[in-house]
């Protein structure tokens, strides 16, 4: 049995791992086309933010222990070309040029995504970098340390966009967002926090803007927008990611929502010995039933594990996600779950929402934040469509609770009466989840 | 329509609140046997611990913004001493020693609980304190202002006991608790943990030990107990509290478990007129679907709501408790919902249980803290029976998505395949939780 996995990063080196610890005289194959295998990518904001910190911290585990103590017959730098389905062959190349075939049995396409790099004049200057791979996380430390650098645009101001404004200011960098849209997965409600923490932190942003060309002034570079031209030394393009399908869409493999490999709730692709998982591949939305595209960690190293254990002979199956996300700019968690109002009517519900204040501590207890809680709920059904919260306690957790009530299709009023524990230093009585559910009965 | 209710506690105010914001011409009147409503009972330990704070900030709101604000006629310094059903009223004595007597077309009785007090020799010792109602916080405080305090005895070391155990520290105490069992609702493993914390900061833990009598020693008092006698200033009674269902029971009201007021779910006693909630009342368990009696605030609260929109004509029911806690001692963040192994063996289940030990924030990310997840499933039907934790963040919140999971009947499987969404400041691409679920899935 030959199980070959193209791309080493969560999807990849998770299947490959799990398949080795179900048969492990399976022949598992690896083909990566970096050096890198198995890092925290989402980790390199808090890495870049800390000069002093190698990049390397973020390896969790050395491409050596995969093949020495795992077994695992990884090759790095080796990328794959194509796939012939036909024969159940891939066709690479390694880093010197050398062709290779590689059969299977089991294929995994976890060839995850990439950055969007838009066409546009200078996006090759020095020094405007995307952040994506490891190899980026890199070159942007590498810089940093070697070119003095007092101000960074960041274009595109997605998760990645916020975490890394924070990591710059911490080093003293002055920080200019330019975007086109701003937050626009969460209620503006909520979006308007962030905002306001951006501005206390000098964080600059210019909402509404296309960026048509970057120029090299000097020592430093201008992007140049439509109604506006900003100057720094550094330009970070977060202009979000597309899944690398290319290699599947070759190879007659079905893609389903942005372009992203299709695959079926077991990981399989439209062709039976084919599988896909990670940031190249899609998902069942549980609150729609629909298919979505959302690249996040755990959905990669979930799918890997199930694709491997389905090749294995394990039947498993990934229900799916409830696009629950959270992420940390300066001191706000800021966290959602399930759909925005919009995203509900879109997908043919009749949502009604509220936005609610609460304190993150109970009456009289020293040290209360204001934390906020955005709630959507179906009038149709009563059904919980989603929750955004912002705060500077008490966010990043809590978003779990609603989260869980979304794969158990619970409706509001029944959320409301779950018992989500009260000591004084966590919340008020009434947590602000059920504060927030109580409000949004009354408009259901 | 006359609304009569017996103590203006949570459940008591919380309810004549309610009754009057639906119905705003309702004759709703409050007997209190004290002269404090409406105060955070929770929030005394941390009160306590700062010498500054006066304990009436812990008062949420004022007896006159009740009757001036609200319209409701509030007797404070009022004791409700018998019932007769058969007439619809109460017998009462103010605190002048008139009796009175009040009319009803329903009743409400929230009477709480009371600390036990053990019918030892020395009980009645000066410095001997109960910590429940807020003169006892106020008897606290004022004795700690006023006797040379160095150390303190706690008796008992429930939820109250812990907080004080860390408030007591705080203000330079050393402490000493004494106790039969420790944390018998909590597995061993989480237990553990607190014991090691509360060693660390030098807090001594005699346990299996039972208090004979108290004597007094010169200027210090001693507590005895079968194997040990004890020497402090102060001595702290936390061996828990008691239903004040007296007065129900002696109007042919039925009591559940522990003595507390038999309710249904709409709140509704064994007489159709006759309402209870709070403290004094029993619950569903919303895991095991049987009568339990836990005393815990948000219950409280909640019941005193649905007790007012039921007797307001609007039907509502209170689903029942899912054995949902938290509590903070020290650093540590404690929390727990749902059965232990050995109560889900008693309710007739088949448990099954893992611990597992987890960091707080993702590999390579600063300032991660060890976490520990127990978590119990059901060997028979694959459910999620249970979940305890404790850790120095990630805890008192986390606990809300297991929490959730218990009130939808979830199973350990389903449970962990929920999209719980991971930033690396927050934990593991895996949360604990979903490692927990998978390692005990092995197990059921």
């Amino acid at each position: 049995m030959k199980f070959l996995i193209i791309g080493g990063d969560a999807a990849g080196m998770s299947a490959a791992s799990r398949a080795k610890r179900n048969q492990p005289e399976m022949n598992v194959t690896v083909l990566e086309e970096t050096m890198d295998v198995s890092y925290s990518a989402c980790g390199m904001p808090y890495n870049i933010a800390d000069p002093d910190r190698d990049i390397n911290d973020l390896v969790v585990r050395q491409a050596q222990v995969f093949r020495e103590k795992q077994g695992i017959d990884l090759k790095t730098g080796c990328r794959a070309e194509a796939i012939d389905p036909d024969v159940k062959t891939v066709q690479a190349e390694d880093h010197t040029g050398q062709k290779q075939e590689f059969s299977y049995d089991s294929l995994l396409i976890a060839t995850g995504a990439s950055p969007v790099m838009p066409d546009m004049p200078g996006i090759d200057q020095k020094g405007v970098l995307p952040l994506k791979r490891l190899s980026d996380g890199r070159s942007i430390k590498d810089y940093l340390a070697g070119n003095r650098t007092e101000s960074a645009i960041l274009v595109g101001m997605g998760y990645i966009g916020l975490e890394m404004a924070e990591a710059l200011s911490l080093r003293g960098i002055h920080v200019t967002g330019v975007t086109r849209g701003f937050m626009r997965n969460y209620d503006s409600s909520i979006a308007q926090v962030v905002q306001q923490t951006l501005s206390q932190h000098h964080v600059d942003l210019y909402r509404d803007q296309k960026v048509e060309r970057i120029e090299k002034r000097g020592s430093s570079l201008a992007v140049v927008c439509n109604d506006q031209e900003l100057g720094a030394n550094m330009v970070l393009m977060g202009l979000g990611v597309a899944p690398n399908s290319r290699i599947a869409a070759d190879a007659g493999i079905a893609l389903g929502p942005k372009q992203a490999i299709s695959v079926s709730r077991q990981m399989q692709t439209s062709n039976p010995f084919i599988y896909s998982a990670g940031d190249c591949a899609d998902a069942y939305h549980v609150v729609t039933g629909q298919k979505t595209w959302v690249p996040l960690a755990l959905l990669a190293n979930r799918g890997g594990w199930a694709a491997a254990d389905n090749i294995c002979g394990k039947p498993v199956e990934v229900q799916g996600i409830a696009g629950s996300a959270v992420f940390k700019t300066f001191e706000l968690e800021v966290a959602r779950t399930g759909l925005s109002a919009s995203e509900a009517e879109a997908a043919g519900f009749e949502p009604a929402s509220v936005t609610i204040d609460a304190r993150s501590r109970a009456h009289a207890h020293p040290g209360a934040e204001s934390i906020r809680v955005h709630m959507v709920g179906d009038k149709k059904s009563g059904r919980l469509l989603g929750t955004q919260m912002v705060g500077k306690e008490g966010v990043a957790h809590r978003i779990k609770a609603p989260a869980v009530a979304l794969h158990a299709q619970m409706g509001v009023e029944d959320f409301g009466q779950t018992d989500l524990p009260y000591a004084p230093p966590f919340s008020p009585v009434w947590d602000p989840l059920l504060t927030a559910a109580n409000q949004l009965m009354k408009k259901l």
